[in-house]
């Protein structure tokens, strides 16, 4: 059992784990407030792109205790706080229909539990994923594995064990992990922070690189392969995630190493046929001023923030998802 | 003319820029002292391959002032500092064949001078690199650029204008740059703190990106290149170079991007044949919890510092030195 969470919904409050000061610093922080769960969001104190789905649900549920009224701009400040991540907006929508379909559901006690039910069902959702990907590289490989992965996938992003993390979570509770590269994860450092964090409170043997280095660890190291989440995925395939991911896969291509995507199925975007049309949010370019929450630099230096990429689907060797495991040619259009 | 100096000796003493606290502070620091400046470039106050080679120079010559008996333990102090930049070396060793040559060298004036001439070859290299590689990409493209460079290869790099930094100098001279891509080189962030300096002080438009985002540049802007330097070129043209040049070069491959090295023929090693035994240093991953000079992390958190990695030759489109630009297939044994 883990002994940390990212978020916990008690006593009418959701008190969540300030992301942005970890691993020094293991603050709660519980409030009723939906826009304090707003600006968690948009400030990264919670992320991981199923965990933000799920704080906002939450958010939308307390603006609806104070008031019915509150539903539809609740909906909309959360909708605003970050593009990128699909299942948001995949879950408020989803919310929306439920909300309308009937005049019972119009209410704080319905709409806590519509969130509650979508957090129970991510966490099964992540076990899946955790089990099904780790049967499938199991029978690919059969043998304890050096692996690459990128950015923050665990209980930190997730409701459950997390995507890739749950994947090498499992394949380490089956003692098949030799090794785990962790990207650094710059600017906001969630592999050095975040993701460094879960492999020591899980034991799983690990090192954390700085992004740059993946590419020569694929070629002086033996890795099996490399695994990661995502934010979107398009109908053909085409994966957006945190920004690194594209040249991760780039390189392992250049290596012949396999590259594997894993996120539940709240993550496809069933209205965009190819990764060109997905949002790429630009975040603030202190961040690259910045260690983390501190920032460091205050000469005025110019520079581009985009916090996500896209992996175009024919880099990628299969997308896990709680279902099973895809395997190219994707095509996400009937699913 | 450049209103910025890397290292100047002046008055019996090395004048530096303390590396480590640009650009937020610019302080320079005069010593007579060879083990201060031996510190200087272990702790990367100095830094830069070919500048390294020039303040050992200045470090013998300064242990030679105090006792002509503290040459040869100045020459292996100075070897100790840092292993992969060939420079350092070869010109440590041509002092010593120097030192031995005649009885008059073996004087403070005589191994200063030798320090100042090899000063002012290295500036006069940089001119020339920056000169025939301006000339070869003004004739390929004849059009304002768009191009990637990565870690710092100017002033604060060399004795002269730079070497990559150079080549990006001239062109912004000659009116052809349109935008440098400079990545910011984790984890010291050399392109951070010591390229956006040198690309404002002269003027050149920039903007920096975190290194994971260079394959994504490629995908979205018209890069037309990308330019680095080098610490060891080996016969068969393998050149190591900071950490993150191996994926760039991948990177610029997968997207037919042409990727050139420039650097003086004081960075090559006669002695390997192949990138594969040129020796990578390993620094403190301390490094990775600090955000330049300042420690930002204090958890314990594992990892791995290579400062260095190796790119293979048949990913170089060209290597530029103070001769000419050699073309693949490269084979610099009898150079």
């Amino acid at each position: 059992m883990l002994d940390y969470f990212s978020i916990k919904f008690m006593n009418g409050k959701l008190c969540f784990l300030d992301q942005t000061k970890l691993p020094d610093v293991e603050e709660f922080i519980c409030t009723d407030s939906p826009e304090r769960i707003a600006l968690a969001i948009e400030r990264l104190e919670i992320r991981g792109a199923p965990l933000i789905a799920i704080a906002a649900l939450y958010g939308v549920a307390l603006a609806v205790k104070a008031s019915e009224k509150n539903f539809y701009p609740a909906i909309e400040r959360f909708k605003s706080t970050r593009p990128t991540a699909v299942n948001l907006f995949n879950e408020l929508r989803d919310l929306e229909r439920f909300f309308e379909e009937d005049i019972k559901n119009q209410n704080y006690e319905a709409v806590l539990n519509f969130a509650f039910d979508y957090h129970k069902k991510d966490e099964r959702y992540c076990e899946n994923i955790s089990k099904i990907g780790a049967d499938y590289i199991e029978n690919l490989f059969n043998r304890k594995l050096n692996i690459i992965t990128h950015c923050n996938t665990g209980a930190l992003a997730t409701g459950g064990i997390g995507t890739a993390f749950g994947v090498i979570y499992e394949l380490h509770r089956r003692n098949l992990v030799n090794m785990v590269f962790a990207c650094e994860t710059r600017p906001f450092l969630q592999g050095l922070r975040l993701t460094s964090f879960e492999l020591k409170k899980n034991k799983i043997n690990h090192v954390i690189i700085v992004d740059s280095l993946a590419s020569f660890i694929m070629k002086k190291e033996k890795i099996d392969l490399v695994i990661v989440g995502a934010d979107r995925i398009a109908k053909n395939g085409d994966t957006a995630n945190k920004v690194g991911t594209y040249s991760l896969a780039i390189n392992a291509r250049y290596h012949n190493i396999l590259f594997f995507v894993a996120a539940p199925s709240t993550t496809f975007d069933n209205e965009i046929q190819e990764g060109e049309n997905i949002k790429i949010e630009e975040r603030s370019p202190d961040e690259l001023l910045s260690f983390g929450s501190s920032k460091v630099l205050f000469n005025q230096i110019n520079s581009i923030n985009y916090s996500f990429d896209v992996t175009p689907s024919d880099l990628i060797s299969g997308i896990i998802t709680e279902k099973k495991v895809y395997t190219p040619p994707f095509d996400f259009s009937y699913d």
